[in-house]
């Protein structure tokens, strides 16, 4: 505890002692995630100050570090010009990543800043929706025209190689005069052949190569089918506009299941770190909480509705949040697994009817166990079958409705392009919740004579 | 719809017919999604069917497409000798990684009928934890030792061109006479040096490299901090025993992600597809389940014990499944934040106090705004000041202890070597129900001649 609360006074330090070499030398010596870690705590005002004491290429190397949207809070405060230099000093695929973050006027203002060329490929890459091919590829790749040489390349990357030193280079792509993709090369293949042997004619011809509109499931799909080290992206009209790195892939689909995560457990509108205002925090949890509330009043009022029976059978107030919670948990875990089968591909959204089929199966078994259980209890508790069975039977109908739509919601919603993470839950709890109460009181009224006082 | 359906009908066909190009055909036209969908709806005498019509070849193809569970379930059933033969045709790190999700029995019978070098190096690459370096290995990478010069290393590619087609050959590695790494080369440093250069004298000395032992976080640090494209993986006696590529760590993180998710949802045990059995299904879900109940009557104890407040104010009915559904909703979103900072390394397990201080102050402001909007609705409904402080008091009180808790739990699950994605949620719901209740009764007993009979 000690050693890692004096990773961020030791920044505090050394910030106060302003020297910029030193402080380099003790960021380097951490983690990217004590990095990350010991950043964020400190206050906003000594964040700045750090940002404006290192040199752009030390500061640019501390904000690959960390999180993107903790470095785009980071430079966001920052005079434009002093960010712009650092950005500049990021891959292109981090430093979209990065302005995507941003809101519109902040990147507008550092783009504005930045060299001329940089800027305009940032704009042209920011015009992609982040999760396409286009949001997701590198503009650091080589390519080459129809007319050169092997010895063109070699000459061209003796020329640049420290540039190079960072590429993946596997391949080379070779493009004709209007840039359009006509053959890939792998290094290995310019390791034999003479060097005045044309590109043309020892490279793979019409390769493989992927749609800057292709979507996250396509790439996937095609990494899936062809295993390969990257795949050039062409735009509509062929041309070569980047490369898609099968990592880039990874690192989205992780992005979207933390999203995802958050979203179910009811933290929307991005990420929440607890070194963000606390304000902020409060409020964006709170939007979600107030929606919730009103579904919850929406659900209780059935309760509000039978009053009568349940003065009469007060008992019966036991039993209902249980009859709720519990059938809330089995419609999460149908939730859960149609939307893991959507996001495998494994279901369609259209095929309610087969999914319907199997949870109901799932939905009258477990029901029925848990029925039996739940009612057991009852009737064991009170000595009364009467309640045992309302109890019980209550529970047991609203698993089947809770499991049966707990599955189709995801697909559902889906359907209308709504997102299943963000909608399914508070909808699924505040139905199961307003039919289970409904199932208990109404059960409970068609025999209240036998349940009643006790 | 119609045609998604046709997908494996048309499969059962070709299956009937017994053709096994066209077979081959077909799968190979469909994507690895609708290969992995189709396959999973045959029945399983259809599947085995399909396995043994196919090609060893073929049905390594079809089998890297489908998910790691769904392939180890396809091939367990099978004859070892047949498993055998198209597992011998997998790249390594897939091949481990579908052995691991098969039980020990069938891997090890397998594993006896696979060729011996092949089957010792999984044997060995199995021992290893799925998430640590030596788990996420491959072993196609490409070694040369000390003595040897460019021109073997482009005579050795030339003969083995085919072979090395599947490799990312980005970097060679140089070992010495014990098979310790001691430097690394990439592929555009042969193009230049004069084909009798030693391997050692271009060579990069020392390089980066990770213990077979580093786990995951380690290896997101390490490439977090190198921008490299592999990197080699040592022994405790620097022996290289493979290479781990960024996309594997990407990959780990993302199978990861995928149980959190579930296991937050209840799903636990693996993976459910909706194609498994019935029985298995329903009993997993179960299993999770039962605990449940068990952990709601406890929570719902408190209602029994303070029956007689509740009949003297049956209103409050009402309200006791809204305050403590509220809480657990608040109280999730802090698990979520929890569980988030401490996979990022933003939160350390020993850090209670910090979170504690951080989600208090939220918890307090929620706590004050839910109860006013929810105490607002109770006092407005039924005319009554003492009815909305007890609802609006509980809420509140409710939530700063849901919100506590719920940034705490993880971290405290995490030091106790606990799954917090298993545990946290049920035990939050269980703590956040019976002090929710605790809190409407026994604020209500307290007042209660001011709201009986409302």
């Amino acid at each position: 505890m000690n050693e890692t609360i004096s990773t961020w006074d030791k920044l505090s330090e050394l910030l106060i002692e302003g020297n910029s070499s030193e402080l380099n030398i003790f960021i380097d010596s951490l983690s990217p995630s004590e990095t990350a870690r010991a950043i964020s705590r400190l206050p906003e005002e000594e964040q700045a100050r750090l940002l404006s004491i290192l040199s752009p290429e030390d500061a640019a190397d501390m904000i690959e570090n960390i999180p993107d949207a903790q470095a785009a809070d980071l430079v966001e405060d920052m005079p434009s010009d002093k960010a712009a230099a650092i950005l500049e000093e990021l891959h292109s695929d981090h430093l979209v990543d990065v302005l995507g973050e941003m809101d519109q006027d902040s990147s507008s203002a550092i783009l504005s800043k930045m060299d001329k060329e940089d800027a305009e490929e940032a704009r042209k890459f920011l015009e992609y929706p982040s999760d396409c091919a286009g949001g997701l590829m590198i503009s650091e790749y080589l390519k080459y025209k129809v007319d050169q040489t092997i010895q063109d390349v070699l000459n061209d990357m003796q020329l640049n190689r420290n540039e190079y030193m960072d590429y993946h280079v596997l391949y080379f792509y070779v493009v004709d005069f209007d840039d359009k993709l006509v053959g890939v090369l792998r290094m290995h293949d310019l390791l034999f052949p003479s060097p005045d042997t044309m590109l043309t004619k020892i490279m793979i011809k019409s390769p493989h190569s992927v749609r800057d509109d292709s979507t996250l499931k396509e790439l996937e799909d095609f990494f899936d089918e062809h295993h390969l080290f990257g795949v050039p992206v062409v735009d509509s009209q062929k041309r070569l506009v980047g490369v898609v790195l099968p990592n880039a892939i990874e690192e989205e689909v992780n992005k979207k299941k933390t999203k995802t995560f958050l979203r179910l457990s009811g933290i929307i509108g991005g990420e929440e770190f607890r070194t963000m205002p606390l304000l902020s925090r409060s409020g964006r949890r709170l939007s979600w909480l107030s929606l919730n509330i009103l579904l919850n009043i929406i659900a209780a009022s059935v309760i509000a509705i039978y009053q009568d029976t349940l003065s009469a059978a007060i008992t019966l107030a036991v039993f209902l949040p249980m009859v709720s919670d519990m059938s809330g948990c089995s419609g999460n875990q149908a939730v859960a697994v149609s939307m893991r089968e959507l996001s495998l591909g494994l279901v369609k959204p259209g095929e309610l009817f087969w999914v319907l089929l199997k949870e109901a199966k799932v939905g009258i078994i477990n029901g029925f166990v848990l029925g039996i259980l739940l009612g057991g209890v009852a009737f064991l508790w009170k000595d009364n079958f009467w309640l045992g069975l309302v109890v019980g039977g209550a529970l047991a109908a609203n698993t089947l409705v809770s499991v049966a739509l707990g599955g189709m919601l995801p697909l559902i919603l889906k359907k209308l392009k709504l997102d299943p993470a963000l909608v399914s839950s508070p909808l699924l709890t505040t139905v199961t919740d307003m039919c289970g109460f409904f199932f208990v009181l109404s059960f409970a009224s068609a025999v209240l004579p036998q349940i009643e006082n006790i």
